[in-house]
Parts: C-alpha cells; sequence; structure tokens
C-alpha cells in the first residue's frame, strides 16, 4: 500500500515535471518550413518507445559543427580575429615582427598579405599566438578576448553572433535526451573555455583541432605547456577520427555548413538504424551573409550536392529561420 | 494554489526518490579502516551544499587507471592474453611467423624470449593484431574475446577479475553526481566494447592508449581503418596530457595502483579546492597478488613514496578490503 502510494506519486510527478517542457513550441524561431518537420519528425522517430526506430538516450549523439553552424564565420572564421587581436597584443615582446612576415604584414592590417605565405605562414601566426604558454594561460587569455572583443560589421560581441534557431535546436535535442557536441576545425582550447555557457556544452563535449602539450613539473607544481607542434587538424576526414577517438560511438546526428562537413555527415547516415543530417546553407545576404560555392571560407559544393542526392536537410537561412541572431528576439 | 500542490508532490517524490540511496553503506566490501573513512569524508566534502568545500556536480570528475587498479593485471596485463590469443588465432594467415620473431617465440608460448627484442618487437606484436582492419571489425574482436577468454590461474572471464570494492566506489561516486572516467595504458578501443556493461562507464569516458585511424570510403561505405602507427601513449606524462584533450577540466578525485599514475594524481591533486587521491597497494598475495617497488608489471615506487609525504590515502588490499573479486559475494 505504501509502496503503491509512492509509485503514485513518483507517477504525478515525472507527469507535472515533464508538462512544461510540450507546453511550447520547442523552436519558435524555426519558421513551419521542411527542415523543422524533418527535424521534429526525427526526433519523434527515435525517442518514442513504441516506434520501431526507437533509439536508448545513451546513443542519442548529435553532433555540430561550429564554424559557420553554431555561430557565424564571415568575413573571416572568429578565432582568425583572435589570433590577429593576440599578434598585436604581443608585438612589443616581439620587436623583430616589424620587419618579419607574416607578422609585419600582419601588423599592418594586410591579412592578404601576410598569408601569402601559405600554410607556412599560417602555422608561424597560429603557434606564436598559440603556443608556449601552460594551457590554465592560455584559457584565461581565451576568456578575457571572447569577454570584450566585438566583432567588425556588428560591432556586438562573437558570443552574440550565434544563431538563435540553432541555441533552439540544441536545447530541444537535449530535452529529449541527446548529448549535444561541437566538432570543429577551430581550436579544441580557444573553444571549451566559453561553450558552456553560450551553448550549454561543457569542455568535455567539445572536440576540435589542436597541439600538442607536454606535462612538466616547475617548482614542483604540475603544468601542461602549448608546444608549437600540430597535434590534430578536425576538419574533413579528420572529423569521424576525432568523432571515434572522443565519442566512441557513431552519432545519429550531425549538423554543418559546409564541405568541411561532408564526411561527418556521411560517417553519421552510414551507420544502422534512423539517422539524420543537416547543413545549414548561408542564403541570407541581408540578415547575414550569402555564400556556398565559391567561398574560400565555409565553401559549401561537394556536401551540397550530396545533400541533394542522398534526401540530407538543408537548411535555407532565408526562408528557414524567422530571426537569425538572439539579438533580433523581442525584449 | 495549484502550483503550491505541485511543488509539494515534486518535493514529496524527490525525497522518496533519493531515500533508498542513503539507506544502506554504500561501500560494503570495504572494512571501516581509514581509507573508507577518507572516501566518504571527501565525497561528503565536496557534495554539501553548505560545505565550503562544495564542488558543483558538472565539476565532479573522477578518474579511474584500469590495469591493476579495477581489475587485476597479473601474471600480466590482459591485454597481452588477447595479444597472445590474437597472433595464435591470425598465425594460418601468416605462414611466415613460424621462422620470423618475435612471433616464432609468441607461438612456441615463449613470451620472454619475444620480447627480447625489446620495444620494437612489441611493436610489431601489437600492430600485427590490432590494425588493419576496420575500428568495427576491431570492437568484435575484442567483444567475442572478453566473452569467451579466461584467466590462465583463476580460470574465470577477465571480466570477473575486476575489485568487488572499485565496483562499489565508482557506484557510490555516480551515485554523488560524479562522473567516471577511466584513464588507463591500455588500449582506448580494446576498453570501449565492454567498459559499460561491466563498470558503467561508457565510451565517451574511456580514455586510453591509440593507434591512429583513417577515414576511407570503401564502395561508397565509410569505413576508419586502424593504422599500424602509434597515436598515444596514455601513461605517465601522457595522462595529464590525455585528461586535458578528452576532458577538458581537472579531474577531482584520481584513483591509480602504479608509477604510470603519479603524474595524473599530481596533476588532480594541484588544483585548488577539496581534491583527493587513492592508490591501490597490491599486498594480499592470498586472495589477489602482492607486488610493489621491484614489479616489471604495475610496479609502485615513487608513487607510494609520494602518496606518504602528500598523505594521499593508500588502500592496504589485505586490511581494507572484505573481499576482492564479485565471486566472493554471498550467492
Amino acid at each position: 500500500m505504501k509502496l503503491a502510494k509512492q509509485f503514485f506519486l513518483v507517477v504525478l510527478c515525472i507527469a507535472s515535471l515533464s508538462l512544461p517542457a510540450f507546453a511550447a513550441d520547442p523552436l519558435p524561431s524555426w519558421n513551419d518550413t521542411a527542415s523543422k518537420k524533418a527535424i521534429v519528425a526525427f526526433v519523434e522517430r527515435v525517442t518514442k518507445e513504441s516506434s520501431l526506430d526507437f533509439v536508448p538516450p545513451v546513443e542519442r549523439i548529435a553532433t555540430f559543427d561550429q564554424d559557420g553552424t553554431l555561430w557565424a564565420e564571415q568575413p573571416m572564421y572568429f578565432q582568425f580575429f583572435f589570433i590577429l587581436d593576440r599578434v598585436k597584443a604581443l608585438a612589443p615582446q616581439h620587436p623583430e615582427w616589424k620587419e618579419k612576415e607574416p607578422f609585419a604584414s600582419l601588423l599592418k592590417g594586410d591579412v592578404k598579405g601576410a598569408l601569402t605565405g601559405g600554410e607556412r605562414a599560417m602555422l608561424e601566426i597560429v603557434m606564436a599566438t598559440h603556443a608556449g604558454m601552460t594551457t590554465e594561460e592560455f584559457a584565461q587569455t581565451v576568456k578575457d578576448w571572447i569577454a570584450t572583443a566585438r566583432h567588425p560589421k556588428t560591432k556586438r560581441p562573437y558570443t552574440e553572433m550565434v544563431y538563435q534557431p540553432m541555441l533552439e535546436l540544441l536545447t530541444y535535442l537535449r530535452a529529449n535526451g541527446f548529448k549535444t557536441y561541437i566538432v570543429s576545425g577551430g581550436g579544441i582550447e580557444f573553444m571549451r573555455p566559453w561553450t558552456e555557457k553560450v551553448y550549454g556544452i561543457p569542455p568535455e563535449q567539445v572536440i576540435g583541432s589542436s597541439i600538442k602539450t607536454k606535462f612538466e613539473l616547475r617548482d614542483g607544481k604540475p603544468v601542461l605547456v602549448r608546444l608549437p607542434e600540430i597535434n590534430f587538424i578536425d576538419d574533413k576526414e579528420g572529423k569521424p577520427v576525432a568523432i571515434n577517438q572522443h565519442i566512441g560511438r557513431r552519432p545519429i546526428a550531425a549538423f554543418g555548413n559546409s564541405d568541411g562537413d561532408l564526411q561527418m555527415l556521411q560517417w553519421t547516415t552510414a551507420g544502422s538504424g534512423a539517422r539524420f543530417a543537416l547543413l545549414v546553407h548561408h542564403t541570407d545576404a541581408e540578415r547575414e551573409w550569402a555564400y556556398d560555392r565559391a567561398s574560400s571560407i565555409g565553401r559549401l559544393d561537394k556536401a551540397l550536392d550530396e545533400a541533394q542526392s542522398k534526401g540530407w536537410t538543408v537548411v535555407d537561412m532565408k526562408t528557414d529561420w524567422k530571426i537569425i541572431f538572439p539579438s533580433e528576439l523581442p525584449k
């Protein structure tokens, strides 16, 4: 009798706790177009216990590219603005940079000139700004920068250049038992200091490119020192490799916006059972940016063809999203 | 009024749901010695909201070595028994092994002879048995092996050679909001196929040594192929590096048994706030094995000195553990 009463209370409690989740539209910034319908249909298919495609919560892994998928990436990847600011901040300690490429060009504001040195120049810039300090020092530098830096066009903090519809999608998936991951070509340590606050994604669910680190005892205190040596590039073929290394499970849903995400979407959809793949197509020059096959940043070409032939969901930003950025939300 | 009633139901429900967790001793296979008291005191310190040392659940990260900490490691690391069985299974496809070291010695059962070739021989054996197949094929091989192989001394499956007190500790920590990780020198893909079932630790919380993998399309189907090239050795200085790479947070508690875990314990305890470090000292030749400073497997020497000077908890298996293996539990 006592047990029955307890059981009844628990059922009541679960029922009353769950109600709010179903009361409102979980994706209010999405228009009621095919993309939204496809997302909701997929989530219902894999979460209804009576569904043939039911997936237990532990296997509900969803992976998201970041640049161009969760936040904007124009006029260039935001991490590159961080790099530029770091070069300027570090210049007084490096008087030789005034004469030395690629730094001399960067300090004059000539990014294009700096990058004529190709991959080697890029690597030199990354290492000069990302290596040589401890992991804790670097995290603090990132935190300070992300709290103060502003996007050159909108003058808003970069953390407000995130896509409101994608924030809602992350929340919706987590409310349905999904574990959401970032799988980005960006630096893993550049993202982790702030992704939990901005996306609700904790450090252990952030995967990215990395440089090597080395354990050292400094005056008896252990530190991890960031070395000027690439560890892993988390792009294209690297994304499934990194997913396997970090997660050890194949995602059932993957979200990207460029050819750099193609292999992640292929890997995700090749698993058995229900699978979902989505590409954000930047089609809105007025509210955001419009670019695809010809863009050097976030090029979407092969993946767009494959999405069409395989029936992946392609978000048309202009027609599928009511608003783009959180700043457009009614106050 | 309705809201008040709902709130009351929720409180009642939470209270009734939480009661069982506190009803019984969560560590019944531990004697009431200093080790058990230290564990419980630490968990209470970091979980009581009124405590000065309270740690929010998201930061309750606990990392566990595997070999010698969660399961036995004598007379040699269990993964090496897997390797031996694989060499035997693959021998018919490699007639040249009959004449070729280190395989010739292994096939005669002469492990010591095979390893006179040192690190190079070891690497050759690992690559011959761990590389050249897809990740899915390898996972299946591991699953088949772990389901059928038996320990040479006890004749029990390796998954029953786990320490009952440590299983209870894992459960106790998780019941108190901890996220439990394995951080092992063993192969990451050798552990993941079965750690969830045996330890309740899902693949994404397993960190280990790894070889490189490569993404490939085979007849249009994406696969990850395991390459004969070391990616990362998750031992000694490698453990804090891997923890940072995979988790991106410093653990607040770490558990090991050998000098291979020393840096993980140093890294863990060097953080601010309450920290906990524990070493399992193998002192029970009768019920398990007794070894420490002179052992080639699981050598515990420097870490034992440091535990003593720093006041880390050292489990004396013989006196601290009522039983060692789950098979000793009353039926």
